[in-house]
């Protein structure tokens, strides 16, 4: 019940990559035998990222060591490369860290950062986007779908708004690609972070898609690897690996997506009206297939997730990057939800092998905790002393 | 013979990683039992790579997706991170390329780099660096032994002149590490940049060794990892393949460099006795116990290594990352080799399945080829019209 954490990879996905773990063990540069096999697997794994999200050719899929890589890339790359056109950037303030504290590193870097706010379902309105946007600026930011509350962003409106702006807009897909269908020509993307494990691919790959003829400089510099725009020898295996877990993916997806809905729907309905004190967080419809998130009064997350932990369930009260501070989730405070209230929440995230035991199990659990925690807990009014 | 390219992963490396892949697929920031087994498996892993390098404490190895991440980390970190310090930077002529290309692009914002040149053996005379250093330096960059020509360099005496001048030392270790002993402390290393699949570990991971009170900023910005300084899911995978191989290299590399070290000094003694024209680059003796390199007179790289391709004779002619660019090697031209000569290099290294056989096999082709393609080149002046 932690997809978004880290997902386990697809046997199907760990069979492709073996044989390029030992027994082909190519460098994509070397001009010989070994060097040829492990840069058509390459490619081939190219074409399975692009068709997965629509790109117009594949040489607009870089592979990067993951997607915090791909949006450090993105965003520092744009900013970098196109700060002779203007020095300003958009991004929401429900942003994963890794677009929030990229963007703090760039206003220390003499760049300006307008946040925009969301709604108390997390979305994010496309006219204050365009409220927000001057001349000088050159990239906004937002993820396609958030991956704490699951609210899906109308991507393709705020596309419109950049274009006619001459900005780039850089996507966030961790969250929605492969779990709900993403195309990057009908949206007007020009930039996408993708992540392999999300997709029950293997860690340690992901990608960028840009567009052709966006001018970005590269993060990482040296041998000139993915046309010179992420160099440093390829993770071939992991490379095989996501390019597998891209088709599965997308074979798979619309099948996915009525399975875990119904698994989704069925628990927010179960655990809203079954527990005392219980408030969801995000809309009730308008989310990720896999994706549920509450909120219980006078209970502390950790605790929760803890005595979970107990059963057997793995849980995440905030997205997992996150966790460690044990600050109130800044996704739910950009939603308007008082600190003290984001700090209770349950995060529950399915995937590929989340089955009916796994949710009758949750559903079985979850309550009676909630009770004893709120029970114990010295916020609660009604706890004896 | 061109393990400097790609390494196979030893199969006790692949056995390591495997429960992580798919039965334990934890995210080591996740507070429940799967990330705790994930986080005590990346700290046991950075205890293995701490020990082969001889750092003082695990904590001061980040992990990063590869040496090429690591050097730009290293690089870039050290420079923008100390910048009210001094903006300039110390390298030498035969860095590889992310080392030089990561300078360049320095050069492109304000800071200032010296390029020391080597000697015909490839070796960096640290009485050069000695001279280089000002008071506005603050990093110099040097690799622990060159990847194309195996030259060891004198890095302690060059730590000394670092500590002394309060610039910082970078060392490359990529080709060193595993094949030579190395000890950051004795020989007054800050930071180190570390590959896996040099050692035989999985491709798409590698570490930043950095000295307990190094400043250096994150070159990859996001949920915090590795004591804030490389977010970015942890590839647990790779870092647990990572570990064992650092463990293996350590215990087995005496052994190692005395079985290589007979079959290097086999190979440069027959093929430079047995070969027309053929020229040692590097030196005799004072070089990797795996690396062989030679030129022959009249004849280029590329055409060599596509013979010996289709004899199964995987070589090299210089590093895999540029020899797409079929440039002439700027590690042999800062030797002092001449362009139409750093062209015709045969660079073979080997490693842990590097057999009898297989020497006995390159040595029964190679003058063989090399006889045959100089009588057909028209750079010959002895070839018939």
């Amino acid at each position: 019940m932690d997809y978004a954490s880290a997902s386990p990879v697809d046997p199907r996905v760990s069979e492709a990559m073996l044989p390029f773990v030992s027994e082909r063990p190519g460098n994509p540069s070397s001009i010989h035998f070994a060097g040829a096999e492990a840069r058509e697997a390459v490619e081939f794994a190219r074409r399975q990222v692009a068709e997965l999200i629509n790109a117009e050719n594949p040489g607009e899929i870089v592979f990067t060591s993951g997607a915090t890589e791909s949006i450090n890339m993105a965003i520092k790359g744009v900013a970098f490369r196109n700060a002779d056109k203007g020095k300003r950037l958009i991004t929401t303030t429900i942003e994963h860290m890794s677009v929030l504290n990229t963007v703090k590193l760039l206003t220390t870097r003499g760049f300006d950062a307008t946040l925009v706010p969301v709604d108390g379902f997390g979305f994010v309105d496309p006219a204050r986007v365009d409220e927000a946007i001057t001349k000088d600026t050159t990239l906004i930011s937002v993820s396609y779908a958030n991956g704490e509350v699951g609210s899906v962003q109308p991507i393709k409106d705020i596309g419109k708004i950049a274009r006619e702006h001459g900005a780039y807009l850089h996507v966030d897909g961790v969250a929605a690609v492969g779990r709900t269908p993403v195309d990057v020509r009908v949206d007007s993307i020009d930039l996408m972070s993708i992540s392999s494990n999300d997709i029950c691919g293997p860690k340690g790959v992901g990608a960028l898609y840009v567009k052709k003829g966006v001018k970005i400089e590269p993060l990482i510099h040296g041998g000139g690897q993915e046309r010179g725009l992420r160099s440093g020898s390829e993770n071939v295996p992991g490379i095989v690996g996501f390019g597998k877990a891209a088709e599965m993916a997308g074979k798979e997806m619309s099948g996915e997506i009525a399975r875990l809905k119904k698994f989704r729907d069925r628990m927010i309905r179960e655990i809203g009206s079954g527990t005392k004190g219980a408030h969801l967080n995000g809309h009730p419809e308008k989310r990720l297939a896999n994706n549920v998130n509450f909120r219980f009064d006078y209970i502390e997350g950790e605790a929760l997730i803890l005595r979970l932990n107990d059963m057997g369930i793995a849980a995440a009260t905030s997205s997992a990057c996150t966790s460690k501070t044990l600050e109130p989730s800044h996704v739910l405070r950009g939603m308007g939800v008082p600190p003290e209230e984001a700090q209770g929440t349950l995060l529950l995230t399915m995937g590929r092998w989340t089955s009916d035991e796994d949710v009758n199990y949750v559903l079985e659990n979850v309550p009676g905790i909630v009770d004893l925690l709120r029970k114990m807990s010295p916020l609660n009014p009604e706890t004896e002393a």
